[in-house]
């Protein structure tokens, strides 16, 4: 049981029946987490796929023709698949209905993905819980509640960064059946991935290429002036809807002081996030008559990589592919093929609509 | 009445009521083209966006982090959305239904978007109907279309690339609603970029940067030595799926000889080309137990490029994102967030499903 953070959250790890790791994140201290085991009788996990890059059904394959990593994960094909709410396998466990908590209750749980896309040496996929709260949602949470998400993502961050493979460490949620999501749980991921993700090379070498300032601190201050994409800000954030958004509805938020990475977030900055990206995921709930379907991805500077970690901006990009009522943005010949993103909506249009899908 | 082509293709070019430009492909000579005329009371166009960059609701945007352009186009948000059979815009024209093509019945045939993302000075949309049959579908084609079609694809890359701000002329289709499909009639699209595509611009740095030979030659070489993600093939044709494959199920189909794009394309892989394309599409449609959607993706060297155009090989990708008879693969988090793809099929497996799809 050791306290992690700036604040008072408990960590306490174990494992699974069949090896995984799991760790709790709690809010209260003396939490003994070892009481509960899980008795599941799971087959012991195959060992990891071999050598650098991997195997054929388990790997990374290097695309000669883009220059990226692409991901192989075969066995991922038969993974839980919408499972009815009685069976949600991200629930506390309770008499007579394991899952994959054992404990009977928790506040943020994290635990390795049982049917990962990546596995060491390559990388590793987590699981991050949000609540025990089958049917909440991370816009209902608690500012409390997303400071103890926030210093679990910290703790991974550094946990995973000092894995000799990993290169990038990814926080993310992905939210709504129209992205795929295969688990109505209020839940996050996060992946150790064991080379730089082709949107951070890109945005590392814009930031690398950049004369006469910083890109990012130079992108938020001209957002600032301009004021008209602004979604919400508070004395250590800001949000807004970037200038050349892709997305219907896209929001990228900045701490006010310019860090390489969470773990590198100072105590004020920590506390003042949880009001304000509630503050935004509620807009995005507010735009349309039925929950937003959205993707947060946190952006950090790749690890073990002193140039990058000099300019980048650590930030959190929120989107959704929700572009109307009933009408969805897909990705069909120019994103695809082509990566040329075309936006249906004004990004000025978009900023407007955040700011005035509620008033709190 | 205008011959194209290196065998007998006659194009005749009209307007539309709106100043839309229309231009026939027909496989036989003498018709006249001039007399079926758009009798429809459409409102002029607007005119095009102004300054090299457009205008706030329809323009390209400089995306400073990823360094790449994004296309905002307000006016498409209202486009035609799935009409019912009977109201087809690109049906020919019948006695008091007049649609986008006033001829009365029409072979191969492309007209600008009356709903494009770019319009001139900055780019030019148009729409290409591949047969005149709202039933049908690309796989359906006769070999004899397929050269027809060609041949509108040679023309207008031609003809969109001698347009000055033209730096990428991009042919595509979008086939299945699960992609965002609007309009069930068999046809494509075909874009005058203002700009290099991200995916267009690293294929050519990853060519010009590849020492000891050309990278599309090798990559083929070594496509063909290995066999295995081989799918169909003829003497001037190989259609195989690529070893670090990003979708379910994705051939790229390479002509034998390097070309830059289509127009240099000779007379014997024009008339080739038809009956390995038909094949491989037959293949797909094959999978599952209902048409399977795709995308179909022209890669082209840029224009006005000449180093691009020395390495460059224009090839044919086929995409398809269902994953399984009741599952799509979806851009979530890793995809869209990270620009990281993950695969769930082994790439030899969907090149083995592929084979055995159909035997002719």
């Amino acid at each position: 049981m050791v306290p992690v953070g700036t604040q008072s959250t408990w960590k306490a790890s174990g494992r699974l029946a069949d090896g995984r790791e799991i760790v709790y994140f709690d809010e209260t201290p003396g939490l003994d987490r070892a009481v509960a085991r899980d008795t599941r009788p799971l087959p012991p996990r195959p060992p990891g796929p071999p050598g650098p890059i991997g195997s054929a059904e388990q790997g990374i394959r290097w695309d000669p023709l883009a220059g990226e990593w692409v991901v192989i994960a075969a066995a991922r094909q038969d993974r839980t698949f919408l499972p009815p709410a009685d069976q949600c396998p991200l629930d506390p466990s309770a008499p007579g209905r394991p899952t994959e908590i054992p404990a009977s209750s928790y506040d943020v749980v994290v635990f390795e993905n049982r049917f990962p896309s990546l596995r060491e040496p390559l990388g590793r996929c987590e699981v991050v819980c949000f609540t025990s709260d089958h049917d909440s949602s991370f816009a209902r949470l608690v500012p409390r509640r997303v400071r103890t998400v926030l210093e679990a993502w910290v703790d991974r961050t550094e946990v995973l960064a000092a894995l000799p493979e990993t290169r990038q460490v990814y926080c993310f949620e992905n939210r709504g059946e129209e992205i795929g999501v295969t688990l109505h749980h209020p839940h996050g991921q996060i992946y150790a991935f064991p080379f730089v993700a082709p949107r951070l090379e890109r945005m590392v070498a814009q930031a690398i290429g950049y004369v006469g300032g910083n890109l990012f601190d130079d992108l938020v201050a001209t957002e600032l002036r301009a004021g008209t994409r602004i979604v919400a800000r508070n004395e250590h954030w800001v949000a807004f809807v970037p200038q050349a958004a892709r997305w219907p509805y896209e929001v990228r938020i900045f701490p006010a002081a310019r860090v390489p990475d969470l773990p590198a977030l100072g105590e004020a900055a920590r506390e003042a996030f949880g009001p304000l990206y509630l503050d935004v995921l509620r807009r995005f709930d507010a735009l349309f008559d039925r929950p937003t379907p959205y993707i947060a991805a946190w952006h950090q500077a790749p690890v073990k990589d002193a140039a990058a970690r000099g300019v980048f901006a650590a930030h959190l990009q929120v989107l959704s592919v929700r572009r109307a009522p009933d009408k969805l943005k897909y990705l069909a010949g120019t994103e695809s093929g082509m990566g040329v993103w075309i936006n249906d909506i004004v990004p000025e249009q978009a900023a407007m609509r955040l700011r005035e899908a509620c008033q709190q």
